[in-house]
């Protein structure tokens, strides 16, 4: 329940010279993503940010399976691992559209901080957020 | 005089699969450009940052002549229009190492701000700095 | 009738530490609008590219008139000035969502060119399909 | 014997809304290390093509260790995994430079592919320029 799926289409400039998309533009890919499910389930990032808490990432990886090209339509799959308790971790599916081929495996970690850099707990208010989310049938 | 030189050798993620530096990347090479002109006349960037002021750009224009590969090293130039006065304005070229040849050349201009984003008067500090620069034979 | 709009929602990699969207990457969203105002009038750059056609750019320009933020979802409003014969000359506006307010204007050149490099003139296939576009009411 | 550093400016075009450096481009210093390392080797990654062989990334992993600022200096040290046979495997420490406090550690993997996409076998100028690499005392 505690996934959500977006699309972008490629442009030039997220690709090189190889003719793919470079790789370092799938953590952006990633970030689109993650960003989408929290709107998705009524949180958005900037709330969390308007409430004191950044969400650095503290681990991203990435498995590259099969090429993304120019004009693609990109289908961004995000999941929240609910078994994580300190931080937040998201794990990713990138695929092409209409066929549904993979392209693109990955995670990330996210340590919760205050904006000056310091390491707290998860904040309660998130906490109850997901636990409700989880709840609901 | 108020002008300097920079190098920056491109890379893979600079590049798209025309096999040439993407256009948008030039505005990075030319933020490479007043940041390297800003430390060698003895005033980062940060420096005026860290007075209270930002720089943001108000415009921006490129005119690309010939393209820049992956591997080449571009010669940055970048000189300050010490004729402007309401803001900043900075004149650039790239050029390909080692032979010289012109790729692009653009304009920048800046406006002073408080971090509020309120447009302010160019501080005292910095119109001095750049008639103290002006006055040095 | 040569113009388009389409939607992009900012994303963190977007912004920089002045806490709005990088100048460079206004270039980017240029690039989507001309992209999606091709494919809107049912000729995909992919296809121009498949033609044995590049349609570098020559020359860009931005006047930066207010800052995007993050998750703000501006809209991308492309047209084709069809004026320009030598090659091809787009006009952007990048306007915020949903209250219209103008963030940024800006303008695109283009040439011709083979893969190899060489610039030739606008091929027929183009021409008559921006005639046709023109000519219907 | 097979690492090398190189260093790298970091401008405003990499940070975020949160003062930091943003982590998609870790992935472009990580580039900036292996071609480095490439060039210092003796054997550019432009000639790896040119010999008709590319080196797509099947994996990459970065662990973001403490947040790296607009105008830093980085350290980008890079050593080839010579452990690996099948591809190539490169290890990178990202430092902060004069203090040499570590920011983010990583790792790539890369396939050796002809540019049509076809994976091959390592190609024998590549096993012998290590593997001589390796005997030099």
């Amino acid at each position: 329940m505690l996934r959500h799926a977006t699309t972008y289409r490629v442009i030039y400039g997220d690709t090189d010279q190889m003719g793919v998309v470079y790789y370092a533009n799938y953590l952006r890919f990633f970030e689109m993503g993650r960003s989408a499910l929290f709107r998705h389930l009524g949180l958005s990032y900037r709330e969390i940010e308007a409430r004191g808490y950044v969400l650095p990432v503290s681990e991203a990886s990435c498995r590259y399976l099969a090429p993304a090209h120019y004009d693609d339509v990109l289908r961004i799959e995000t999941s929240l691992d609910t078994s994580v308790r300190a931080g937040m971790k998201f794990d990713y599916a990138i695929r092409r559209e209409p066929d549904g081929l993979i392209l693109a495996s990955g995670q990330t970690r996210h340590a919760f901080m205050t904006p000056e850099g310091r390491v707290v707990r998860p904040p309660g208010f998130l906490r109850e957020w997901i636990e409700r989310l989880l709840e609901t049938p």
